[in-house]
């Protein structure tokens, strides 16, 4: 199949970067260590916006000869463009939410490369250089605001989900909107998509100027889950472990929508910090959400995390389903706590201080056959690290299903083995199944590939 | 049944006016001449949004307590609200769209009182006279914009269609939006309210700031057709007439989607318009426009048109079915004719003030069973002034259908008469008679009981 | 002399105005009754600005083939000038705050013809219909803002001031523009200046954005005293009644500086007021203050006001003598003694509607040689009505000195002659004496010729 | 004598900046290596704004007990500052411009120390690494701006200049400010002051919304040049060097009005750069310009000039006497010049990458007694050379005037002592003791005490 593309020249748009000749130069270098390939990909995957797909091979493959050149001009800094994927322009103009998503990934890639991990100043190898460099990471993208109350929630949930629980998302979307409050998923299409669409709308019914949807990717997955051009404010972090930390230290509230692997993942990343004994007293607010044909989904999840992490777990959240305005009610309350304990320990409202993230669930994983092998799945460790141990082994099996170096990986290895307690894998392994049965590994209409053998 | 309400006290939102002492003596003036009645009634619409019924007479019956009162204090004025429609807050407090509209209908009300019915300047029995209280009160109302490109469509058709139509008009409008186009309705539901909320979608990925979406409706009109929150600049003009030819002074093209006989009307308007010879140079891009399973709608109003008003009047519109992203296209082109039609003859892109607009269609017609029956449809007068008898006859079926005080007249006396010529009211008699039968005259779930006679 | 001229055609600066073709026609109507004349003289009287002159007279005579016209183009209306004053262009270019001046005359020389002076709504007999045309012509000219909190100073005092009073004018401007205060004076140089120039170099300092720097000017006086470029918002009212109800209904303090005749008959207004015992609880604060060279200045009016008002009158004012920071702190503390007022009786912060004024204060006073001849400055009367006869002594004395038409009937018919019972006509000869001596009269270099002759 | 002070706490003005842990840990460490000494005396110096003096030792001892300290609040993070000048002060509230101030200090301390300094990105011992620097700095203060036309005039001049030559300072900034021009100088008073408040009252006046006044300082000078509020965009440049690299970089148009022996050193950079054979084709518009009373010094620079530097160095500027409206004009069209240039070789607007400066001119210049003495100022050099190492000598007694280390060396080991060859040696002497004698070394009333000894 042929794709539509385009040649183009585009100007940036929102708050305007202007580059140094050397970090021009650094985003034309097309050698290993040179930061062009992995630009020219992430700006792809953004101009791919609406066009989902299940991994990021397949994009591109799509646009082979895409390519994407920084030119100054008197002015400022333009890009230029060819063969494009046609479906970010309309009749000939680049969607100008695109345009933006465009610069924030050019703006993100030099920062972390230039600033941060070339830098001394942040010893990456401590849970506190880590935190500082998401900090500022966020900070540089303009994320971090000072006097804003307490308002943002952020969604996570399954790209591939049904049209009944995409439109559900949406309606809680629209509550949260209607009283004010902001939206931070990890863009793409689903669960990532409705709450903020909703949410667009809401805001126009309420005046509400400067809503604010935030996306955060990253490099691996942004091809998979290309931000919609709703979302205003787009970060992309360099791995899976600072996205899934900026979504902790910025949201004031966290809303799980039914998904796959990949939201189980984010689950257990939560648990895995709430569970951790420092974080007793933080409040924070955990809700599993969806319409009533989801209810029997966060069954399994329920009883996956009450057989795997135990009691104290299950109290970390609360399921409400099929009830939109009692969801945005309840987190509507929940953050008022939230903001209360922030005001009383003077930890600041843009950044959640306070809250402990262990190092290994900050700590890069990547996701090798024999990383997933030797992952410690047993019974015999503290709930928050056998949390952050599950939570590598659905890290793997979203990279196995959507990232295209690990895809490749199974191609020619097979699937991952993953190894363990059998109290441990047994019900592991049932979720997982239930995710294929419902459909919740990919998109719909494709047959879905295992890359993961549970050996119990 | 009962419906909740709710007492509260709102400041007024967007651009804020300061009244005197006079002024909220006229509108606490509860008296026959006061301006009270109209503006509770006015008020009472807008808060019903999103409730949307047939006829305002049953709006009235479920709030009679419903009050609404001006307070003065330091900072400015207040509305106190008494037994409110609860629908226009969530959890207590007003949507803001809609704390708007109460400070548009109040503002326009009173404008239309003070400065213009009662002002000797305006010559109210001249064309150029009501063309002028016209351009007065948008003025006002700040919807005349210099230095501002032609971008306004105006979308006209049924509040009540199908979910497909429905959905057809917000794909409409998304690809308005994309292109930068703004939207102006005359307020509720249907196709007046999709096409704006696929623009605001759109404009949200556009990064467009200040998209607008005008509403223009008229005091009797609006209880059953109370404009929806996303509306950002309401007008409440005195009458139909002033309502319609704002329409047509501020659109730069207009866009008819499927309806019922308010449609017709609307269709005849501007038909009584362009066949006018003065006009015959102007250029005025008006579209029909509806998915696939309208396409034999269309086909019976142009049958209709070219039976009636002939070949002639058949060229001013162009039909384009199911096909949004055409209609934009043609729509965008067009308009650039417009825009140089009026550079060239110094005509203001904000007010269509070259177009010749006949008096018969500027003068207020008060649809009573005698003017009803006495309506001039015959084949021996000039294709413009039949059409703009034609537009009468639809409008007293509108007001027969919707306006609270035309319904009770009717209860009383029996539907209206509608006498001439058999070769205009055989096709008359057909198209009112398809829109019956196609659930275009009311809300679906209720039995249509027509308030005309056709006296062949 | 030759006067250097230039011709331009300029767009609107400021909220822009659309204009109708009828208001076109109006102020091209060169007619008697048409408002070119007083359009054209006020438009002049706006470009001149800077150039300070004593008479309008002179300004008209200057520039003889001044023109004016009004062009409607696609992207709205346009002024084509001819033979305009070259002190209000640089380079060519007119400067912006000029611009905005001209289109802030249009609009209020328009809105007073179309919907004040014609519009049967105001009763223009009564002392509300008066004000409430007042409300009417500022709200019109957006001067009227709700949800601001009162910090509007009012600053009086002479055109034709010493190099010092004119410094310390600025130093207090400064102090008032340091504690985020507004300033409103009667357009025009020296003490109508100085306070505006230096509270613009405070506000930049301390970033307020949005300063208003408000000047209030007639017809009559605009081309004597034209308004400074940094006032960015202008009105003109249609006569000086009008004018100084504008003062004290949206000021929240008044400062008087030294000036001369004009600025004793703003004295007497206020005075007239404040003296009127329904105003007896009303707070309104009153300072008069001037460098220690014009100590001597305030003794002779606060002299003059004790002999002819009585004790009681002086109650009602502070002077303060060299000390702008005290100043700027007095104005600032009895503000918050208003704004705690207004708070308490509901009274509007934008619009002090509580003030009583006497009706003998609003209506126009013309000053021919008989009324002048007529005026009752009699013992007999309540202090509030003999302020507001000497208000009319000096209103016409004023008249004598500027206004074009006052000029030329005293050219022709020899001075007014002022008569009255001696306790009040001989201090006010004395002080009328000691502005001429003062030079208070005209700016520095001229020879002053009386206007009056005070017949004891 | 005792000077007054205040205790407060404020929240940041300007676009806020949050603060990790890590960042206010370094701000706080008042070690040697920490950051709070430099931080605490820079504090000092902006809120000394307005009250000049000589030399930044004499700050330190009259604010003794000044302390300040970064504390996080939950909605941002605050200033807490102790026995601070009472004169930033209003009323207890600090001015806002300063507040901006303090916390553009902030910024910058903490960029260049974490960002810049210990970064191996930057390599400061090449000329491109240094240039890179200079326009990280100047990106992170938000200074360069794409988008923007050329309009930057960058004003040089002394601190210690007579009222005549203050006043002319002002009009000529004025007349920038009428042209829409924005003006960047070295902080302080005099005509680092003077062109700033001129361009306000012009820009209030043409309304120019975000009228620019940049001010660049160094740790080292900025307490005896404290910034005036009106700067609205401060940046403090780590060393003399890179605050002159950004003049030129992100200039214009350099004029220079009259100053001593900074003003000297300026005149000499600028020069430096210029005679570099690589921008013999680089327009870089150089005006000399005072009143009246000023030519005779302009008279001395120009033969200084060409005795040392040769006829081809006097070709680089030129000089306009008494004439502001010339100076702007003239300003203007050579900027269009640049513009053009620009244009055609795709430099930015915002940042002057085409120019080559010398790395002799780049690199921080320690002004040790060895250092100076050292100093090779002799014939046989290229002119571009030559200015280089003068430079130096006049940096060296500037640092002398008023760097408190320097001032304290001084006293110990006697005055500097400047060698070479007599052809350059005397016009030196000639012309710095033309300075001491025309008062430009010291502000007024103050003996000055030369800090060099020229040794022919």
């Amino acid at each position: 199949m042929n794709y539509e593309v385009v040649d183009a020249k585009v100007s940036p748009e929102g708050r305007l970067r202007v580059l140094s000749k050397a970090e021009m130069a650094k985003l034309l270098d097309t050698s290993q260590s040179g930061l062009y390939p992995v630009f020219r990909n992430s700006a792809l995957a953004v101009l791919n916006s609406g066009a989902y797909m299940d991994d990021g091979k397949e994009l591109l493959e799509r646009y082979p000869d895409f390519d994407i050149r920084i030119v100054e001009e008197e002015r400022g800094i333009k890009l230029e463009l060819k063969a494009a994927p046609a479906i970010a322009f309309v009749d000939g103009k680049m969607i100008r939410g695109i345009r933006e998503h465009l610069f924030a990934v050019l703006r993100d890639i030099l920062f972390v490369d230039v600033d941060i991990q070339k830098n001394p100043y942040f010893d990456l190898s401590t849970s506190e250089g880590l935190t500082d460099a998401v900090f500022h990471i966020l900070r540089n993208a303009d994320v971090l605001r000072a006097r804003v109350e307490p308002r943002l929630v952020v969604c996570w949930g399954g790209h591939s989900i049904s049209r009944e629980e995409y439109d559900y998302t949406k309606s809680v979307g629209y509550q949260f909107g209607l009283r004010g409050l902001d939206i931070c998923t990890g863009c793409g299409p689903g669960a990532m998509k409705g709450p903020m669409k909703g949410a667009a709308i809401a805001h126009a019914k309420q005046r509400v100027e400067g809503g604010r949807y935030i996306g955060i990717s990253e490099p691996g997955i942004i091809a998979a889950e290309s931000p919609n051009p709703i979302v205003n404010e787009l970060v992309v972090c360099p791995d899976i472990e600072k996205r899934l930390e900026s979504f902790v230290r910025i949201g004031h509230s966290i809303v799980v929508f039914p998904g796959g692997v990949g939201t189980a993942e984010e689950i257990l990343y939560i648990l895995g910090i709430l569970l951790h004994p420092d974080n007793a007293e933080v409040p924070f607010p955990l809700i599993f959400t969806g319409p009533a044909s989801a209810a029997s989904y966060f069954v399994q999840i329920d009883d996956f995390i009450g057989r795997t992490l135990g009691i104290e777990a299950r109290k970390r959240y609360r399921v409400l389903i099929d009830d939109p305005i009692a969801v945005a009610r309840h987190v509507e309350q929940e953050i008022e706590g939230v903001r209360l304990f922030r005001n009383r320990t003077k930890d600041a409202y843009y950044f959640n201080w306070r809250l402990r993230i262990p190092t290994e669930l900050q700590q890069p994983f990547k996701p090798t056959h024999e990383a997933m092998r030797d992952l410690d799945l047993h019974r015999d460790q503290a709930p928050h690290r056998l949390a952050a141990n599950l939570r590598r082994a659905f890290s793997g099996v979203v990279a196995g299903n959507v990232k295209s170096d690990t895809i490749m990986a199974i191609q020619e290895h097979g699937p991952f083995e993953i190894h363990g307690d059998p109290e441990i894998l047994q019900p592991l392994d049932t979720l997982l199944e239930a995710f294929v049965q419902q459909h919740r590994m990919k998109l719909p209409g494709k047959r879905y590939e295992p890359c993961y053998r549970v050996v119990v």
